[in-house]
């Protein structure tokens, strides 16, 4: 088949095939703010809505991209396509990281059905950019089956990355006072899957024991997803094979109870409140220069109307 | 005069009288963003314009406070009604301070000629809130002839003070480095009025020196406002009269140069901007229970539009 000569087009072809730098290079598009991003989202919304999104966070040093890292290997090995966003500034993916981490990563690195990209966060508390949905949605377009977000878990980026996957998996890890600290963060609400990792240290009978009382006191209804908690040692590989079980379990459960389409829908309209309070910030800085907003700004001066009413007027002329 | 029934009516009216416990009430208004807001600002219209804006910024410990102090005292001897707002976490107006600078503060607190509130500020680095502008409004249609905005000089504050203050004061002090601060910070291109306070101490020449120097090499055209440096000790009382006397200048040079029609035109435009920025947030915030959202949301996931075409929508919609 011949190539295509519209150039957007041809980036989302080549990036559905499987051409890493063709997603690399959508993904910058997003985070760019690229004029090209509404031809690009056009052309990619036919294609998404079919990757499973998850969510993977967790404080400091409980292993997420060791965690990460054994995922990736465990779906490639089942033949999944799997994109990796780092939203984590610790992350080896993000560059900060440990040697032995950094070449851990590597071997997928050269793996065609791999793509791993890191995020800027917003801020010093690790907010996710607002631009991750897009991003997400550029990775489901282009036919990856799974993507991996991994977040680390300090202020609100736990809460937003659960608001957004359509599984959130909580790392802890025992020696760390986690226990206690899960409870503070409200994370015990956002889980679907807990994983403690490095399980075979002092204290994981303890932590697993406080995790699980605290989950069963949260509030739930018949028929709701009861969230389980595994053990692992990710950089031995051990428990890893029951957590993608679980992970498919928790699939297979959303998909059944419509929680899928839910979620979905959610992101979608994140998605759209994003872009859309993004154009009207734009336009308001555009305005600075703009004639109508100082002869309102003159008349609000000279005491002839109030602010509200010129708001009104501001609003009305955009 | 009997009073009149309508309630905004008559805490407008109290408030221009001097009654303080009324002004103190249309400034919570303010800050709770109440929804009898639009009623106040339109009462307040006709009689705002008339107030000197005047910022007061320095880095900790330079004698911030002191200096407002002394200046309320100066005004309230030349028989002028002064408001004071504290965006300033260390000021003792706003509960953090020295013992002595409560009690110097005190006095003023029994005047009714003086009106005192702080403010919060907005996240660590000491922003200003963004309904400083409407708390200004409140005061200056209240009548004050002078109103003081003290802000701590740390992060951008300076810079937005001296964005909505008619006449921005500088204050340093010896012996802090703060030559080389105000360089950094860039303050060197926001005041209007330099004040060397401690001038009692050691290091003033050479502050002094310093400072004259950096403000030479600043571009001036010609006609522009010359910053003048002065010294004080605020702490007794030396030089203010001095610094009284250069914001009069400084007034008068404004309203012979249209700079003061300037100012009070670009404060509005932040106003309305401001106000205008709010209630679109706040209608975006009430679409997540909107139908129009879920429809274009579910046309999202399913793949039938991309999220800028939905966004466009949404937009129209408002």
């Amino acid at each position: 088949m011949p190539r295509r000569t519209d150039p957007v087009a041809e980036l989302v072809e080549r990036a559905r095939e499987g051409e890493s730098r063709s997603v690399a290079r959508l993904i910058s598009l997003v985070e760019d703010e690229s004029p090209l991003l509404r031809e690009v989202m056009a052309a990619l919304a036919p294609h998404a809505g079919h990757a499973h999104i998850i969510g993977i966070t967790g404080s400091p040093g409980v292993g997420k991209s060791t965690s990460t890292s054994a995922l990736v290997t465990a779906y490639r090995e089942a033949g999944k396509r799997v994109g990796v966003l780092a939203v984590d500034p610790s992350s080896p993916f993000s560059g900060g990281a440990l040697l032995g981490d950094r070449v851990r990563m590597q071997d997928h690195a050269t793996d065609a059905g791999v793509f791993i990209r890191s995020m800027a966060s917003r801020g010093h508390l690790g907010g996710l950019a607002w631009t991750t949905p897009q991003a997400l949605r550029v990775l489901d377009a282009a036919g990856f089956d799974v993507v991996l977000v991994e977040t680390v878990g300090v202020g609100q980026s736990e809460v937003e990355i659960a608001g957004m996957a359509d599984t959130t998996l909580i790392l802890l890890a025992p020696g760390m006072g986690d226990g206690i600290q899960a409870a503070k963060a409200g994370i015990l609400e956002v889980g679907d899957i807990y994983v403690v990792n490095k399980a075979d240290r002092d204290g994981v009978q303890n932590l697993t024991r406080d995790l699980r009382s605290m989950l069963g006191l949260a509030e739930r209804k018949a028929g709701d997803w009861t969230p389980p908690i595994l053990k692992t040692v990710a950089s031995r590989n051990e428990g890893v094979a029951e957590v993608v079980a679980a992970i498919e379990d928790r699939l297979s459960w959303m998909s059944a109870n419509g929680v899928l389409t839910e979620r979905r829908r959610a992101r979608a309209r994140d998605e759209i409140e994003a872009i859309a309070m993004t154009a009207l910030r734009n336009r308001f800085a555009h305005l600075h220069g703009d004639a109508r907003l100082d002869v309102l700004a003159t008349k609000v001066a000279n005491g002839n109307t109030d602010p509200y009413t010129a708001a009104d007027e501001l609003i009305a002329a955009l």
